[in-house]
């Protein structure tokens, strides 16, 4: 686990002071740079030692063979594999005969400073060889925000006290070794060596490389090209193979003389275009950044970020901890989504080959709404993509004997990956989650374009899918039956609550788009009648309530189940301990499911029905899930229990910073990275959309002082700066010169003339604090 | 799919008269020899052509990789699959030079007959070779009853019109080719070769084959030996390598001049024995078999089975099909279980590699209620064995957090082999469809012996798990949720009719008998609280009724379940067109489930409730499990729809004689041959034993003019002999001179001095004879 020690908290900056080898896979993640087209892990240049060495590409898949002993009908075949492709990064050093290696010699200074306003991996080194000799090495890494094909290195090597001679190598590898992380040795063979070479050249300073992935056929080009500036004499060769490309500096340098190189890397891939195509396409990306050069490519990264932080920047004073991770966690949701453009956002971003690179549900529910209102173009190409796999899942309904679009549980191209259908098909909530983002979408932007566009075709298919789905009982109520919730410790069940809700909303709303696009909705075949069929089902949708207790079971009878005995089975997380047989059927619960059905469908519940889910689902939910911490800090603010909302906050934003789940090794977790800002601007900002208006509340907890933040709605940019006792909104920009919102349940008119304050509702629980699972209570933050 | 002319149908014998290469599989299946300890498939001598090499010894396995692609902790890691052993029964001829191959030549005339009271295969063949030669051959092959470790052959060869060179080698062949089951390559590589030699050795006229399985290290010996007869000449001469034997046999037979051989065969494994004990073991049983010779083989094998039929026999009047089938099916499955002396019963049997060749609830469900009324050694024996696997019941429990034992869902030596658990594990029910078995034999038997000496434990255990399984809700009614009953169709549910009464059952025996044995019962620690509280849970089992339909959910909620849609998805088996995402939460059903409990827990239901059940589930049930059909007969006839009952009573009988569900290639259905036996004993006879009494209320069908069955009843054995107008029971050997049992709801003394006829209770349905869904209507065996 990475202790508070580890990275220096700072507002805009991860420092590590320190290398820490036992962290090297968990400081790789953190450190990853992306644009959302290309991924780097934090790996050190010289290539060893590393955790795991990480280059990706959006989209770029292996296909491999799902094994099941049992198989079954509608069980996919084929899983997709994100593979990691030719590494640019590696830059070896020899101080004289001797390789630059951590291990070895003396590491006198080591630092690493990932900078969230420059989008910059920064490392600096100074290192005794075993035989005395002391170099100090700059490198400055990027992947360019602004070039989408494009990264770009900066290494300086400097002789500290006496004539060195120094050799650069810089490389290409492709197929580099990788420890395996699947025990399955036919899968481990696919992806072994997954890139097969087609061609290679190279120049006097760069050089490309052309592969191609055996099964799925991916065609991918990496290319280099380098500058060097060094005072004396030096040699610059170049040389390639099937799988390498290296270009070699060397040099001697006196004391106080560096060398310094620029290596720019451009990469490319494509299903469809040809060798030659592809060839020019990376030769022409990496020209490009030449032509760009390291200064501007640094410009041009910080103008991109200044841009993106001037409407998405949170302050959170009081709370550096949560300050500092709130912008890593906003820094990495943009750096895995900005230029995405219309492929997957994974689970990990790209940042760690964790859930073989596969995208959720995680993106509509927890990525998506951030990006919704401060980068509302990668949202929308985030939904451009989903809608493109649009007729992938039509196949998988048809398959499934279902009408319209079954969206796959998680995937990289479309397809279904998943491989335990009790969580992956039956979890059928991802379609309403997609449902949902596009109206989100379109409320937030107040742009109709993009439903144009895409989206009421996706609506209709998934409201079809709901209809074929569900079915109206013997007394007129509509039941969805065997269907899976958020929450994986149930799974199985009928009218599983947030489901229903979320089944209910997409109907209502592919509806009530039918009705904004008569003409397509005629083209999609929807008739007035259809439209009828879903307002009713949406109408009969059985939402249970347990009278007695005055709470809702998060799926029919499931407050009569068996109550988890937590004081003998408290080994978390508990899928690992504990078989699904026995967690099924037993009031345990993983992640959030009724409580976010609370956050998403706020409308739904009464304030007490608030306040006693909180407190019913507080006990029993383990938060063995990362898409809970968020969800919790949400509905605990929601309902007045703001010092545990400040926990959950906290949990949810430092989940990779301090490697919370133990598992940052495999990549970052992209949706409680966004779910940390919807925690603050959700949970203390008291921001909800459902009901189709800008609803704002804020209340801070005790350890934070003041909270700022910034969102786009339709247009108007807005500023939230709320403290203890009140708040002040400005709004800019927008088309008009006020909008109204709603502040603490009322509406408010906001001029765009000046700010306006307001004092805050306070907030009185109804209920005490609960208590969480014995062992599962939050990590405090709470300043008493 | 076999006709009605493959077979001949005879009371006694399976016929058949011409060889069709396209049923060979099939006929393999229907014509193997097995004593419960040694199987043989009906293979040709000659080895060529085949469908499936197959000779089994039980529980003789290999270990094999269970693969996932998405694994779950307590998935079990490792599966056992029966393995083909030693091939003895080979016999090549070449004739002249020619080898006797049915594919080459002409086959001038063909015969093969199941005897099943000499418990023979007897084969006949005439045949020209390509260049004229005419010979006969006759063979004689038995598994003996008597001699468990002995097989033999009879085998002659007779010139017909010209001299005739004749060479046979008479072999044993190791890891023999097998056409592959499973396209997962690593599994097939554990099973491409799995024998490892460990040793060989011959003499003149035999040889010993010595292997051991490479993971599960099980070691085997397999031996022959052989006696010659012929007028002339001969010569005789045997060799032996690593995986093969051979002993050849040369000579010259003028016309009418016979070659005659007889090849004893033993087998023989351990876990745990030496190699030269084991060799010893083989050597001696073969040297047995010659001492004992092939006629007396015949002769023991004969009387071994007038006495099984003596007690056994069910004589069909009427419906010659049924006959024949009826006396197939009890001769197969006296073949299971035999001489399996403390080894599990498979769900095929050994007669084919079906299923892996595991051990199902099959055994205790479908197979034992049989063997209990028949052969109760061998009901006992199969107790025995599943007692013996306690241990491992034991710690299966501890890993998934329950109490007292588990038994697994599918296994050959006691470990859980099922991968899919909610059709795997979640089946709870097969711990108490064991204790029903152990109890059935107790009260059938009136032997307390078996209970004391192992089932005691058996009951306490199974008792502790389920009330570790279920739970009371605040409402003091008792659950068990997230539970998949005998319907496959319908899984992970909450309050399984059929299991919540089979597990009440099972708690009421367990008291019951820790009250019969106390002092054992307090050894193994049970407390009168702990009595108290089974007897606590089983009163306070929920058991759902829909008042509205006056009919009993198969689970809770069923009834309200979705339909399914029969009109357009009629494919069956659904499961190889459905996915279990969409079966599972729909009212269709695989396989009598609520219909089963009317049958085995017959008290807890009224005559009404019957009837409305019946014709409930009738109508959904789509009999895609070899499991239905008899139970539906059982049930059909109970209620008064005698013509359906007797429909299914002959897809029950018929199964693997015309193959109805395709797989009879793989090995003979055994639970439903047994519930061939159970439809017209229980159905028509109206036995029931779950009030610990013997119930009996026949009643014909109209295409079964007389029925009369045997019975053995605690040391009696009771002839029942029923028309359409009365029945007469026929008592002899008992204890007493008199039994009391129950004729048609009255209790009624028997006497064991002269035969007793009482009239029958004529049956009215009260509803009319269901429906089925569409595509799924029985076979009509009705004369109208």
């Amino acid at each position: 686990m990475i202790s508070g020690n580890n990275f220096i908290v700072e507002p805009w900056h991860i420092r590590e002071t320190a290398l820490d080898l036992s962290l090297l896979d968990e400081s790789e993640s953190l450190f990853a740079l992306s644009n959302g087209h290309i991924g780097m892990r934090g790996n050190l240049e010289e290539g060893e030692p590393h955790g795991l060495p990480g280059t990706y590409l959006n989209s770029y898949y292996e296909v491999r063979p799902l094994p099941y002993a049992e198989a079954g009908f509608g069980y996919p075949e084929a899983g997709q594999t994100v593979v990691n492709v030719t590494n640019g990064k590696i830059v070896r050093l020899l101080v004289d005969d001797e390789p630059f290696d951590v291990r070895y010699g003396e590491l006198l200074e080591h630092e690493r400073v990932l900078d969230l306003r420059a989008g910059t991996l920064t490392r600096t080194a100074h290192w005794r060889s075993p035989a005395g000799k002391q170099v100090k090495i700059v490198s400055t890494r990027l992947v360019s925000l602004a070039q989408r094909s494009v990264a770009a290195i900066e290494y300086t090597v400097e002789a500290v006290d006496e004539f060195t001679r120094v050799t650069v190598q810089s490389e290409l590898v492709a197929n580099e070794q990788v420890p395996s992380s699947v025990d399955d040795p036919r899968v481990a063979a696919v992806l072994d060596k997954p890139l097969e070479a087609v061609g290679h050249e190279h120049s006097e300073r760069g050089a490309i490389l052309l592969h191609r992935t055996r099964a799925s056929q991916l065609l991918m080009a990496a290319a280099m090209s380098h500058d060097v500036e060094v005072p004396g004499r030096v040699e610059v060769t170049t040389g390639a193979g099937e799988d390498w490309a290296t270009t070699t500096v060397i040099c001697g340098l006196r004391p106080g003389q560096r060398l310094r190189i620029v290596k720019y890397l451009a990469y490319g891939w494509s299903s469809l275009r040809s060798r030659p195509a592809l060839r020019d396409q990376a030769a022409a990306a990496v020209s490009g950044a030449r032509y760009t050069g390291w200064e501007g490519l640094l410009k041009s990264q910080r103008e991109y970020l200044d841009d993106f932080w001037d409407c998405a920047d949170v302050e959170v004073e009081g709370d550096p901890d949560s300050q500092q991770a709130v912008r890593f966690g906003l820094f990495h949701v943009l750096q895995a989504s900005a230029r995405a453009e219309r492929r997957a956002i994974p689970g990990k971003g790209l940042t760690g080959t964790g859930y073989d690179g596969h995208a959720f549900w995680d993106t509509e529910g927890f990525v998506l709404p951030l990006l919704t209102y401060t980068a509302p173009y990668a949202a929308a190409d985030a939904l451009r993509w989903r809608a493109s796999t649009l007729d992938l899942a039509r196949e998988r309904a048809a398959q499934l004997d279902l009408t319209g679009a079954a969206f796959p549980w998680r995937t990289i191209r479309g397809e279904e990956c998943s491989a335990y259908w009790p969580a992956g098909t039956a979890g059928w909530h991802v379609n309403a989650d997609i449902a949902m983002a596009f109206e989100r979408y379109r409320i937030v932007t107040g742009d109709d374009s993009l439903e144009a566009e895409c989206g009421l075709e996706v609506l209709v298919e998934t409201a079809r899918l709901w209809l074929s789905l569900g079915h109206h009982d013997r007394h007129g109520v509509w039941h969805i039956d065997g269907v899976t919730g958020p929450d994986e410790y149930t799974a199985v069940v009928r009218d599983n609550v947030f489901t229903n809700l979320m089944a209910a909303h997409n109907l209502r709303t592919a509806a009530e788009a039918c009705l904004r696009h008569p003409d397509r909705a005629e083209e999609l075949g929807v008739t007035d009648a259809e439209m009828a069929d879903w307002r009713t089902a949406a109408d009969d949708a059985f939402i249970p309530f347990d009278d007695e207790l005055g709470v809702h079971p998060q799926c029919a009878g499931f407050t009569t189940l068996r109550e988890w005995d937590f004081t003998s089975n408290t080994e978390y997380p508990l899928l690992l301990h504990e078989p699904y047989v026995r967690l099924y059927p037993a009031q345990v619960i993983k992640q959030a499911d009724l409580v976010l059905a609370m956050q998403l469908q706020s409308h739904a519940f009464t304030p007490e029905q608030k306040a006693r889910n909180v407190d019913y689902y507080e006990r029993r939910t383990t938060r063995d899930s990362s898409l809970s911490a968020c969800t919790q800090a949400v509905m605990c603010a929601d309902v007045g229990h703001l010092e545990l909302a400040h926990d959950y906050a906290y949990e949810a934003a430092l989940i990779d910073l301090r490697d919370l789940h133990h598992n940052t090794r495999d990549g970052l977790h992209m949706a409680s990275l966004a779910g940390a800002w919807t925690a603050l601007v959700a949970g203390f900002g008291g921001l909800r959309d459902d009901d189709g208006v800008l609803s704002l509340d804020p209340q801070l907890p005790s350890g934070i002082s003041r909270l700022r933040f910034r969102l786009r709605w339709r247009d108007f940019r807005i500023k939230v700066d709320a403290n203890h006792k009140d708040v002040t909104y400005t709004v800019r920009d927008g088309p008009h010169s006020f909008l109204t919102i709603r502040h603490a349940r009322e509406e408010i008119k906001l001029g765009t003339d000046r700010p306006t304050t307001v004092a805050l509702r306070p907030r009185e629980p109804l209920l005490p604090e609960p208590q969480q699972p014995p062992g599962r209570e939050p990590l405090r933050r709470r300043k008493l």
